[in-house]
Formats: C-alpha cells, structure tokens, sequence
C-alpha cells in the first residue's frame, strides 16, 4: 500500500433540472463577471445555453461566451478564450459540455491566473500556480474532467497531444443533471463508458501497492458501468442507468479509485493520446482500440491483476493457470466492447496506418514520458510501437 | 434515485509519518495562530502531541494548546476554547486526537466565526453561517469527522447530546497515519471499526432511493471494515489493516455512501445518542448494543434492504423466505460484533437501566426529532421505547 493524497474539492449539484441551480452557485463562489465556454452547437439546439443565460440574467450575473471547444480541444481556442477574459475582465469560468469544453476551460483558466505561455505547463517546462474558478454543467459522462485535476490539450503545430495536471484545475462545482446526456448519439455514450471505465483500470493494473477498499470500489464501478452501458444501448432515455454512468464517470476519476496504488500505469491512455493527436478519434473509442494488445502485451508482467480482474469485475471462473483466467477476462472485456459497439483494433476504429505513423506515434509518446512510462509493465519505445502493430 | 449533493473539500493526506507535514498544511491554508486541541493524555504520551509543536516551532507559526476533550464531548469546554480563541487571536484551529478532540474543535470554530450562543446551532434554533479553518491530525479511526460536516456535543445541563451538521465543518484538511492507531486499546479499536459501519449501513437501510453505486460502495466497504476488524482483533499493529479501517472511517461519513438515497434513517445513532447522553458509554459499544433491536423492530419495513445486506454483505445463502433471510443477515452480524468483543444489548454494554430513564430518553429522542424520525421505519416515542426494552 502506498501513501496518498485526496482531494476532491468540487460540490457536486446531482440530480434534475439542476442547471437551474447555476447562477446561485456562481454567486457562492464569487463570481461576477463569467466567460461561458462550450464546444459545438448542440447546447444551443438543445435550449440548454438558453436557459442558462436566462439564469445567469435573472440573477443579474454579467456574461461572455466562447463556443468551438472540439474533442481533442484545440491551443489556438485557448489563447482566443485567454485574450477574451483578459479583456473582459473575467473572475468566473463555466463549461457547459463534456470533457473538451472543460479541459479547454480549464487551460484558459491557467492562462489567466498565470504569467507566460499556457502551453508550458503542457510541455512539462512550468508548474501552474493558480487557476480562475471554473464552475462545470456537464452534458457527457466520459473524462470525469468535472471533478479531476486533469486537462488535456492539443497543439495544432505538430498536432501534440499533452495533459497537464494541477489541483488549482479542479471545477468549484459540477452541476450534473443525466436527462442533459439523454440525446448524446449512442456511439458517443458508449465512447464515454468505455473512457470511465478505462480511468479506473488505468487505476487498478499496477505493480504498486493496493488497498482492498480501492479494489472492492473501482471493481464495484467498472461492474456497474457495463451493466448500464448495456442498458443505455437499447434504452438511451433511462434515467436511472444514465445516472449510475454520470456519477460513476466523476468517481472514476476524481482519485478515489487510485487511493492506496502507485499513481496507476496510464501506458492506455498515452497511447491513445498519439492517435487522438494524430487521426482525431474519439477518445473512448481509441482506448477500446488500444486497450487488447495492450493488456495481452503486458498481462504476464501484472498476472495477479488480471486475474483478478477476470474474476471480480468479468465474472470468469476460477478454473485453469493464472495465465488463462487472465487472458479470458480480456475477451470477456473486448466481447462487451463489441456489444456496446466499440472497436477492439485500429480497422474497427477506422484508422488505416503506416509504418512510419505508427513509429511516429511510438516516438511521440515515449518522448512525452521521458522515455518510457507504465507499472504494469514498464515501456519503451519499441514496446510502444509492438503494441500498435498488435492492434491493426 | 433521489437528487443529492456532495461536498468533500477536506484534503487528506495519508500515510507514514504524515504528522510531520502539519505546518506546511496550516501555513497552506493561511493560519497563523493555532490552537491546538486535544483530548486525553495519549497525545502527550505517545509524544504525538511533541512532534506537532515542534513542527510547528520550526516553522515558526505560534499557537495555543486546549486539551481535555472527552467521548461526548462537553459544551464547557466549547466555550472555554471559543474564549481562548477571541484572546490569543486564534485563526486556525488543529484538532488532534478522534471524534471528541476534532467534534469539539468544529464547535469552537463555529462559536468564533458566528455571534451568540454556540448551543443555538445544535438546539436546531439557528443555522451556521460560518467556521474558523479547520485541521485535523487523526488518531482514532471511528466518527468520520476528519471528513464529515457533522459535530455532536453534549450539553452538562441536562445531559442533552445533540448533533449539528454544516459544510462549513468541514475539516480543510486531514492528516491520517494509520501508524497513530496502532496503540489503541482493543475495546476502542472495535469500537471505532462499529461506528464506521454503522454510518454506512444508517444511510444503507432506508426506503428512500438507491443508487447501484453506491450500494457496491457500501457492501465492499462494510465487508471489508469486518475483515479487518477481525484481523486487528489478533494482530492490533498490522498497518495495512489500520489503513483500511481508517479510510473507510472517511469514505463512510464524508457523504459517499449516501449518494443517491433519501439521506438515511440514523434512528441506531439517535437511540444511542440519548444512552451516550445518560450514561456516557462509547460511542460504537452504544451502537451495537442498540442496532440488533433495532434491526429486528423495523426490518419488515425494510425487506428488500436487509434481504440485500444478508447476502451482500454477511454472505447469507439466498435460502428461504426474504425474512429468514434478512434475519439470518442481523444475527450475523451480531455474531461478528460478539467475535470483536462488542456488545449486542445494553447489559452486555454494561448499562443498567429502568422503565423511567428508558421512557425518558424515549422522550427526549423524539423530541429532539420533532417527535419522529427514521426511514427504514418511522419511529415515534413508543417505538423507541420499545426498541430501548428489546435490547435490555
């Protein structure tokens, strides 16, 4: 068992109608003066925009707004939003989307409460110091970016995908109503189920210490998440399961299911991070994607935490090695993908790549971590690229 | 699935030795003068209390020591902090020690920061519009309160113990070094390991709403407090099970577990509350000695939930009608508390009661709660009366 750090600041507003409750709580955390980030136009279509201007408005809450935060949110609309804020004398952020719009919202926030070029504490050379507050109505359960302290951005230039993480980033509120993610198209629920689940398995796969009550919540989660992403496959309007999903999305990764390990292996998402950056698949579906080769690749270096994993969270009996069990807990996992229609390679994601693609990514990625990165099982470079090639 | 709110702002840092980073804690949340506030003399003994100060001499920050806290803890010895505070300038105040030690602090710091009588918040006469900042250095894994919005006070005068709940309670952050629990005597240990599920299994047992996640989080959390309750019953210095018990003391009373649920039903802790009023018992040996009459008194009310605990979580065979086995599950329960040498009824805790002081905390129960209160069943006077006559 390792020693940690906790910390989930953010108040959760959960439940119906709950958008209702903005402007009160932008008025709690001091905010006067709000730039209202979003990404693209279906929070206008959806009249959600709408009725929380007019909240805004009858509280006599002054407002901006910047929309076209696209997944895999842009550096360019960062600066747009930095310039906006400084202009217009901005105290208060609010996202209104999914993880794009916030983790956008989050590095203008940086920008504004930090000297200097935002992107440096992207590029690792800096360390943010300070953030604007950032209030979240979220409308996609998926990066769990409404509690965390995690904000991915991508570079245009180079198209450099980079995460950076402070607890300044943390949202002072998350309003979470599930009927605002009743609309989303099924493939985007399913990418965000997948991406929920794989923050808690980036989580759970360590070589570093564990604590049983970790364990029995983040199996307890991942159990319940595709239970329910089932459902919402052939029942998108069920409020219930797009409740369970909702919360399970900011459980999973506000640091609850990481209490106790190492930080976690994380090699999941840094891969899918290159090819996000790259070919601009949706981050859930790239996970999917990535995750088989990747856990079949390092299985035996990690064998009592797939075995485990088979067992307590895909229900796989205890019959057979070590080794076996393992292996069929991962085709119990990409069988259940299928179901909920992800891909389990790059032709299912939709990717044709190359040889030189794949060893750019390769190289792009190990470089980002220093030169290799991951618990459960340490990798570099050429096991980067031996792990693309496994999932063509 | 009912709307819900959750707040957990406290910082928790966790781990060996962790005492050590009190100064850094309190200069980051910007106090300059401390009170530190204890109970007993284990702190001093243990040399904890040493430690602390000299973390603090070092780095300079001044302070002012108020021990004396006691398991219910006295409204006295509020005021006397609230006057010390307003003397020596106090703006941050340490609680060191369990339940006692950081309720008691959480009372001094809302008699500071808000005018009047401090008892008008807990006589449910006025709301809390204010606390001083808060710390906490933990030394009893039992009441949660290193987390939680709640503080519960005794007032000599009528021994009257009432419980006020406000975020602004809540600690600003939370040392745990499981090590610091290792020398508790046995009887509290498995006191403390009672409580913890009690606050659980308070918001498990109620017809309001239910969430599957938190269910999940709950039934693992409570399975594994009884494991670890039965290993340190054997080996008392087993970090790994201190650890366990001492986060699960968090997670069960920072709201997690309720999430989702109409809040609960709280009667064992409100029955309790009147015995540790009268008789100044521990806290969870109360609890337990109370709970199994309970449990038995209300549990056709509540079949499905007590059906689910048995299974869940004491591993009851799905055998027989949903009563046999919901009462399976209460009696295996109490089976566990007798293998950690807890009591299940009030001789065996060691109270000898009368008609007159059963009908008077029947009385004062109620009205406390404005005459009823419950979920799993709603109770008036005569119920608790009852219950209180069950568990002789």
């Amino acid at each position: 068992m390792f020693d940690f750090h906790y910390f989930t600041p953010t108040k959760v507003i959960f439940g119906k109608n709950t958008e209702l409750q903005t402007a009160a709580l932008i008025r709690e955390f001091g905010g006067k003066k709000v730039l209202i980030h979003y990404g693209g136009g279906s929070v206008i279509r959806s009249g959600l925009l709408k009725r929380v201007t007019d909240n805004l408005e009858e509280a006599g809450i002054d407002y901006v707004t910047l929309g076209g935060a696209v997944p895999n949110p842009r550096l360019g609309l960062v600066y747009e939003g930095i310039e906006l804020c400084k202009k217009e004398g901005v105290d208060f952020l609010l996202a209104v989307g999914g993880g794009s719009a916030i983790d956008s919202a989050k590095a203008i926030g940086y920008g504004v409460a930090n000297e200097g070029d935002v992107w440096d504490f992207y590029d690792y050379k800096r360390k943010v110091t300070g953030c604007l507050p950032l209030g979240v109505i979220l409308t996609i359960a998926a990066t769990g970016s409404e509690m965390s302290n995690s904000s991915v951005i991508t570079k245009e230039d180079g198209l450099i995908k980079r995460g950076c993480s402070s607890d300044f980033g943390r949202p002072r509120f998350a309003i979470m109503n599930p009927e605002l993610t009743m609309t989303l198209p099924d493939y985007q629920t399913a990418c965000g189920c997948t991406d929920i689940m794989m923050h808690t398995m980036e989580r759970y796969f360590t070589n570093g210490g564990n604590m049983e009550i970790t364990d029995a919540i983040a199996e307890g989660l991942l159990r319940i998440v595709m239970k329910n992403a089932e459902i919402l496959v052939k029942d998108p309007k069920n409020y219930d399961a797009r409740a369970e999903v909702m919360w399970a999305g900011s459980l999973s990764h506000n640091g609850l299911t990481g209490c106790g390990s190492d930080g976690g292996d994380w090699m999941t998402h840094k891969l899918e991070h290159e090819l996000g950056g790259l070919y601009d698949v949706a981050h859930g579906a790239g996970l999917a994607a990535v995750w088989g080769s990747w856990a079949r690749y390092v299985c035996d270096s990690c064998l009592p935490r797939f075995k485990r994993f088979a067992v307590h969270v895909m229900g796989v009996e205890e019959k057979g090695s070590d080794k076996e069990i393992a292996l069929k807990g991962i085709e119990a996992l990409e069988d259940f993908f299928r179901r909920i229609k992800m891909p389990t390679n790059l032709r299912e994601l939709g990717v044709t790549t190359s040889e030189e693609d794949m060893k750019t990514m390769a190289h792009k990625c190990a470089a980002g971590l220093g030169g290799s990165g991951g618990s459960a099982k340490v990798l570099h470079e050429e096991d980067m690229l031996a792990i693309y090639k496994a999932s063509l």
